[in-house]
């Protein structure tokens, strides 16, 4: 999940952007995963087309509240929590880790659910400035992106 | 969710096209729902853009196993049944109604778990064999979808 913009550059994301970003996503991440799953709404897409990459069959999502429109929350709230029974090696996926508060607190929360899992977090975007950095990302950035999932669909005519 | 092609013809769609599509589903679908269920992993990315869209945070995932490799089952297991406290018009979103046998299950088990809900249906696709037909869908095929999803990743160098 992502912060909403101050007075911050803006970029857009197309499609063959996160396409080839998420190839090389699977290039990096050197680890035999399960399930996935997918921060929504932001890592939706990206978790999509990882688990037809990896032929697997669990990918879930989980959903986190961070901001009330642009208002940023005290804490995150993280809410349904996916059944994970049978999964031991799990990666969370997000389009961006940016202030890390989101991926602290769903890595808290599952945690905590599920004790005996692995966890481990990719992502496409990184900002140096976030608390947590995943354990694979693709680029680092300090830029307000705009991901073509926000976007296309209202330009489109 | 779709089956495994026998001797069908096979055509690709692109994101363009996806895109072009879910618009043209947003056009149909006259009703107000508050949550968005994609049945993973097909309805991920439809269920991902239609959320960015209408602004809608609770987008869940539902899982569902129909097929063994190339082998039907007898019956699709549903699994993964998100908590969908507070929701009140769910929308269902697939990419594609083939059979209906996973839509049909899905909805079986949503009615279930929640009585009180209202639940709607929405794909990319659907062919007039099904043995249900989705609220709202955009194209009517019977050829074998190779969704850019499945096989960009694959394709790129």
């Amino acid at each position: 999940m992502s912060s909403k913009p101050i007075s911050m550059e803006k970029r857009y994301y197309p499609y063959e952007d996160f396409l080839a970003d998420t190839k090389d996503l699977t290039e990096k991440i050197d680890w035999k995963f399960d399930s996935i799953i997918a921060i929504a709404r932001g890592g939706l897409s990206l978790g999509h087309l990882l688990g037809e990459f990896y032929d697997i069959r669990e990918v879930y999502s989980i959903n986190t509240i961070g901001y009330e429109d642009t208002v940023k929350l005290e804490h995150v709230k993280v809410f349904n929590i996916p059944e994970l029974s049978g999964s031991k090696n799990v990666l969370i996926v997000d389009d961006i880790v940016d202030s890390g508060d989101t991926l602290i607190e769903v890595l808290k929360v599952l945690h905590k659910a599920y004790p005996a899992g692995n966890f481990k977090t990719a992502s496409l975007f990184y900002k140096k400035s976030a608390k947590i950095a995943p354990d694979w990302y693709v680029q680092e950035t300090d830029q307000w992106i705009e991901f073509f999932w926000s976007v296309d669909l209202n330009r489109k005519k």
